[in-house]
């Protein structure tokens, strides 16, 4: 690695700053459903916090909240932020993070009288979570992947998502200009919690992503003979939940024996469900998530595997449909040497590791290289309004983020100017 | 064993006959839910074929239909019968044939001519299956274990038990009047289908029962840590329904071993059941059946033992709330005595086994002894319109009954005679 050299020794994240916004968000918070009044009333307070800092703000056709400042040159924006949306009775950190970090780096570097040779753009996607409508809207639509039908799509209540995108100042109509074109986003970088226990039990401050993992849903149904639990013999019975189980502790062993990276059945239904009948049905869902595909699909053949031989031994049926799998995303080894060298400037420990959950950075990856930084969750609990990141953990990760894109702005303005 | 003497030798059981009383019944089914319109089209047909044979038909305050022939002498009536209401979606035999049989029994003493010295009664139990209401009513109002508040039950649509026993012709107000006492009922016989697969999978024709099972239920409550499915590693999991897996599969395993005659999971939910959300709860009961209630509360302890090692292991909490236990009823030495000797006198090969499911026989061992008499079920299915019993069968349990009728007629009247 070359030798490294600090680049904005002035610019320096005010944690205590950093804490105040995460607050003054957690007020809105801890339901904070996409499209809600809650949700309305955060992003008030994002685009007053990105006003105070020097941005100016618009909001996209689909309800992204974007605070540009210039830079230097004309050249395409670095973007870094996430989104303020949380899941139903959801945690002040994820995603709330990375915007309010992304909001202190532009005071920061204001303070700090610091001009980049990029326009900045701090962006705060709408629905990240997904709770109505699906996830990660706002990121689709601004890589074009959101289209009419997902606009005629209609909620509980009735509320198409096109009426909830125009509820927060969007423009369903005009959705196409929310589309951004390949080259016209110089990178994106993420910070965001880690959402795992990892980083704290190994007592590092600093997760560097390597990418996204992909998942694989199988749906699985398991036919044995519903039947009399006090008369049918032990031998006798095609008992469709002990076959299940037998199935679920192979999902576990699979990842264990790191088979993958995780692997989970997190939905299992019983049928007829009666304490004093042996169970005829039950239908379940298996995730498997890894960044690597083929590694993904090998568990999922082996547990189809496993499943057969569950089936042959206890004479049930197991029928396996394995859906269409999200592919992964792997981050740009342009920005993730730039946030290593980031870490190596500034002193801070880090390991990296694949994102197991879903981030608009993911998105993002269609138009730009990207990166995430991830800091410790503690306990490793998220979605959950025990989520919590000490104050510390949270100024290292916004410490990082700033650096990062002071890197990334010369390594690309230099690459830029290359080909100049 | 004494040397068999055959005692009616011309009370034969027409078989044809037997077929077409269960054909007749089955024209109201295969949903008889008890109190409905089909049950009282179903009892209208019984109170038919018992006056055809010669009984005078009567209707207890519970709604129990009550079929009377006189005796020889001024003793207790022997009793036998079963019940015609079925569950949901049920079978045409499951308690049919046992009031059938003993309508075709008494119909053979009348063509034979041959008088027994106790009265008879054949009785078709209101209620056994209690799909709503409770199971056993009928005769639980016969042995004065019905009571008021058992009356005000309401079902789904409102109407209580009291307005359902009047609909059939009960009297709720004079519930009294149906209890009998002890020594007021000779000796009660039941024949019924196995509604398990061991009398088929042996090839043995008859089955007599030593008792009828206790059960003992455990509610069991796993509590893990509801967590991201993407982010959580394997080893910081806390997954409530892995931990299910492994006790499903020790109750399972309690059983195949011999600790108790069954044991099943019937009934289990996962929360929050997503299936990208670690099982935060699973709510799982546990049954477990034996005849010996030491064997079975030892397999319960055991099984609490089995928790409390996955519970140390996996890091998740795991409570068991044990009910109290539905005591196992033996069947009389005398009646199953006579059984087996009707067995060696008709040359049928037969098994003993314990019942594990609940049968009116069990309430009516408060009042006098009982013997139970199984044939075979196919596929040993129950509860379901696939139910069946070859004709053969049948045919082969009613003979069987009614020569343990005649035989417990002479055995009870000699040791009432010894007594006089």
């Amino acid at each position: 690695m070359a030798p490294v050299r600090p680049l904005s020794p002035k610019a320096q994240i005010d944690g205590a700053s950093l804490y105040r916004r995460i607050q003054l968000m957690s007020e809105t918070g801890p339901t904070r459903l996409a499209y809600s009044e809650e949700d309305i009333r955060g992003r008030t307070v994002v685009m007053e916090m990105m006003r105070e800092v020097g941005l100016r703000v618009s909001v996209d056709a689909a309800g992204n909240i974007v605070g540009r400042c210039g830079g230097r040159r004309p050249l395409p924006p670095l973007a870094f932020g996430s989104h303020i949306d949380t899941v139903r009775n959801g945690g002040h950190y994820d995603g709330i993070l990375g915007v309010m970090a992304a909001i202190e780096c532009v005071g920061a570097l204001q303070e700090a009288g610091h001009k980049t040779e990029h326009p900045l753009e701090v962006i705060a996607f709408s629905n990240e979570e997904g709770q109505r409508f699906g996830a990660l809207c706002g990121s689709r639509a601004m890589v074009g992947a959101l289209g009419a039908e997902d606009l005629a799509h209609a909620d509980e209540s009735g509320r198409t998502l096109g009426e909830a995108i125009r509820s927060i100042g969007g423009n369903p109509e005009k959705l196409r200009t929310a589309a951004r074109q390949v080259g016209e986003v110089a990178a994106f970088v993420e910070l965001h919690i880690e959402q795992g226990g990892t980083l704290e039990q190994a007592r590092v401050p600093v997760g560097i992503v390597e990418g996204i993992s992909g998942i694989s849903y199988a749906d699985v149904r398991i036919v044995g003979s519903a039947n009399h639990s006090g008369t049918t013999a032990m031998e006798l019975r095609k008992d469709a939940l002990a076959s299940a189980a037998e199935l679920v502790l192979c999902v576990r062993r699979a990842a264990l024996d790191k088979r993958c990276q995780v692997a989970t059945v997190g939905q299992l239904a019983v049928s007829p469900n009666a304490m004093n009948i042996i169970p005829g049905e039950v239908l379940l869902t298996i995730e498997v998530r890894d960044l690597d595909r083929k590694k993904m699909m090998a568990t999922v053949k082996h547990l189809q595997e496993c499943g057969q031989g569950i089936a042959f031994r206890s004479g049930v049926q197991i029928e396996f449909s394995v859906r269409t799998p999200i592919e992964s995303v792997p981050c740009s080894e342009v920005v993730r040497e730039a946030i290593v060298r980031s870490c190596a400037e500034l002193g801070f420990k880090f390991q990296t590791l694949p994102s197991g959950a879903g981030h608009d950075a993911q998105m993002m990856a269609k138009l730009a290289p990207i990166g995430m930084i991830f800091v410790p969750s503690m306990g490793g609990i998220s979605h959950s309004p025990r989520e919590f990141t000490s104050s510390e953990d949270c100024a290292r990760g916004a410490q990082l983020l700033l650096e990062s894109i002071l890197r990334l702005d010369e390594i690309l303005h230099e690459l830029t100017g290359s080909v100049e």
